[in-house]
């Protein structure tokens, strides 16, 4: 393929989310206002609403997950912004990270100049058995599901894979999933950030009144092998390897690029984007790599013209750990059948030589499917302007990477971001 | 707002569809595989599968018609595209017009030259009563589906506000749907194209026979108080006015303007595109115009920079025969109020001063409502090409409009093509 090139370049000049987690009683609807009236809060120079002209909404199955189809235009009107055209994008649960890439595609078309991206999800109305099957019917229907296959026993058969190919053990995984609560517990927005730092201070308010050392996250790996505490999904994937059943919305604010500083002090400049779909997983020759990922990730660095040396940060998919392994070779951060082990080495630690999920990831962030993606834009953009709190990465990074999938890796997206 | 221009011009290469129907044993996946052969084989000069850089498809909800979400990817691997990027559009039954303006979009943007769209969805695989369910969730669950509301009471409460501001009748609606199903039993891929047909050759044979004067298609009104042959589904619309359950797929190729005489003897070149949002049919403050749709064809006509009195042909969404009414004022074909009396007069038939739904619109052709839209630009395709056989119009057409409305009007795409 020929480097791709967009006729505009376009930037991010307002970012915010929902928290993420379980909230009874509220709609997407309900959601949705509340990513972008965080969103609208994150402009520096403020905006007027009534400029926005279009709207992209990525949501994977409000359908299913709450009986609501035809989900954009209810966003656009409790928003404020009908009748401005109101767009949903579907690509399972890299639904919003494909719903910023079309945003991005439509300021270049030259249509707009100003479009609002969201990510929506509302996944706790249904009992989790159900959960369950409606993100199965991400996969193939005809050939996968009437096996016995749900998401979990997906991901562990790539799991099982690659341990076999590589070496990985269950404690490797088990390593990624600790480091991403650690990053979570200093997130306010994540599912588990306040409730896990409440556990894990408790602890060492514990062993200072009784002497005992302190614990520290690294000791978490106890859990390993505890059925009650962290029970088996599907071998290898334990409980602590699974993201959570989640409720959230995130919503992005894009501009034209010459735009950007009448809006923003420290815009993001989108300057990489890449998608790429892929067969079933059944029909693939391996399954320790994802094909799209990798199409995507060489897009978005082509047309970036930065190479996965220059990130800074990245936000990757890890809706199970072992996919976070695996993005993070398919992206190029580490050869083949070595990400894991930059992972047990700690080298994707928020401190660590190439930070991977600063945020928390999906793991502990959450993982409201159609507004992961979304999410994972809102903080490389807390991450790249110096606005992550307690979690910000030191040495003012100024390049970021989002990586979202869908279902099985039918469906990848990579977006590069700069601060300039 | 500002004339919207997009930054590249986009043409028609190609354009085909699966028959419309109720096909037992068949998936969406397969019902795309007939569009897009049928499609190929309309491309004059012959193009190769694999330069198609991406692929859009108007789906409304796979997810509940058929328990498969993440449709695009399989639709891309089915036709042998995969890994191209993917994208599934949803807006209701708008799906697959808003599908086709992204595509444009994205031709625009300079990221691709040649891009797939597409329309599917399958829904006879479920009972009558459930996909009369799945339908509703396009309506406004919080507010109008707890009232009792179904679509055909939606639109039954629209005809009822039309006639009463502007006295329509029960037979104006009649006529909309006889002139449509006498258009689509011209048309080998209508729904009740060949059935219909054989119907109505039967009763001249019958006549003939018997030495009776020959029934006309006008005599068909006399079945509008035949409770039993047309019974009432929610009054005034009874069910010849109510599009069908339909199966069904259509594929477009669309390329770079440049580009287009390398693929097609005669292209369609789209010269305009207008989508808009509204909220919810309880919230608005008339009942008789889709304002979604006024916006939308003002968009798209300002964009083409012709008039509504420059149009040859349109294809317009007659979900319901009141709709199509409606259609054709909300476009400024005629003054509001006075689409009905058009009707009435004949004026909109295939041989009128203005054809509306030579295909036999979503009433005959039948209504897939993922692919309605692409289904749509397909009949455009044929009768600016001279290519619509029986039902090809007089006088070589050279513009022509297709008109797509989701849920309640909550949606609306315009699209405009000429041939040049």
């Amino acid at each position: 393929m020929s480097r791709k090139k967009l006729n505009r370049g376009v930037a991010i000049v307002g970012a915010g989310m929902s928290k993420f987690g379980a909230f009874t009683g509220l709609s997407t609807r309900d959601l949705f206002v509340q990513a972008f009236q965080d969103m609208r809060a994150s402009i520096d120079k403020g905006f007027d609403p009534n400029d926005i002209e279009a709207l992209y909404i990525g949501n994977y199955s409000s359908d299913l997950f709450e009986g609501q189809g035809h989900t954009a235009p209810f966003m656009a009107d409790w928003t404020g912004l009908a009748p401005r055209p109101a767009t949903r994008i579907e690509d399972a649960c890299a639904s919003s990270g494909v719903a910023l890439r079309q945003g991005i595609i439509a300021i270049a078309s030259g249509l707009y100049d100003i479009v609002l991206v969201g990510g929506i999800e509302k996944m706790n109305d249904l009992p989790t058995s159900e959960v369950t099957d409606t993100l199965a019917t991400a996969s193939d229907i005809l050939y996968e599901i009437p096996a016995g296959f749900t998401f979990p026993g997906f991901y562990a058969a790539m799991a099982t894979a690659y341990m076999h190919k590589y070496g990985a053990t269950p404690e490797t995984f088990m390593k990624v999933g600790i480091k991403n609560h650690e990053n979570g517990s200093l997130n306010e927005k994540a599912q588990f950030g306040a409730t896990i730092r409440k556990v894990m201070d408790g602890k060492i308010a514990k062993a200072k009144t009784r002497g005992y050392p302190e614990p520290t996250w690294a000791d978490e790996i106890e859990f390993l092998h505890d059925d009650r505490a962290n029970p088996v999904i599907a071998w290898p994937m334990r409980l602590f390897d699974c993201s959570p059943i989640s409720d959230g919305a995130a919503a992005l604010l894009l501009v034209g690029e010459e735009l950007a500083t009448k809006f923003s002090d420290a815009p993001l400049y989108i300057i990489g984007s890449g998608q790429a779909s892929d067969v079933a997983l059944h029909d693939r020759k391996d399954m320790t790599a994802l094909r799209a990922a990798q199409l995507a990730g060489k897009e978005a660095f082509e047309m970036a013209g930065v190479t996965p040396a220059d990130i800074h940060v990245a936000e990757v998919h890890d809706c199970f750990t072992i996919a976070e392994v695996i993005a993070t070779e398919d992206l190029g951060f580490f050869p083949q059948g070595e990400g894991y082990k930059a992972a047990e080495d700690g080298r994707t630690a928020r401190l660590g030589e190439r930070p991977i999920n600063t945020s928390g990831g999906l793991k502990s962030k959450g993982h409201p499917v159609g507004a992961s993606g979304a999410g994972q834009a809102v903080e490389i953009w807390k991450q790249l302007r110096g606005q992550a709190g307690e979690r910000q990465l030191p040495g003012e990074p100024t390049l970021g990477l989002t990586h979202n999938v869908g279902g099985t890796g039918q469906t990848c997206v990579v977006h590069i971001y700069e601060r300039r």
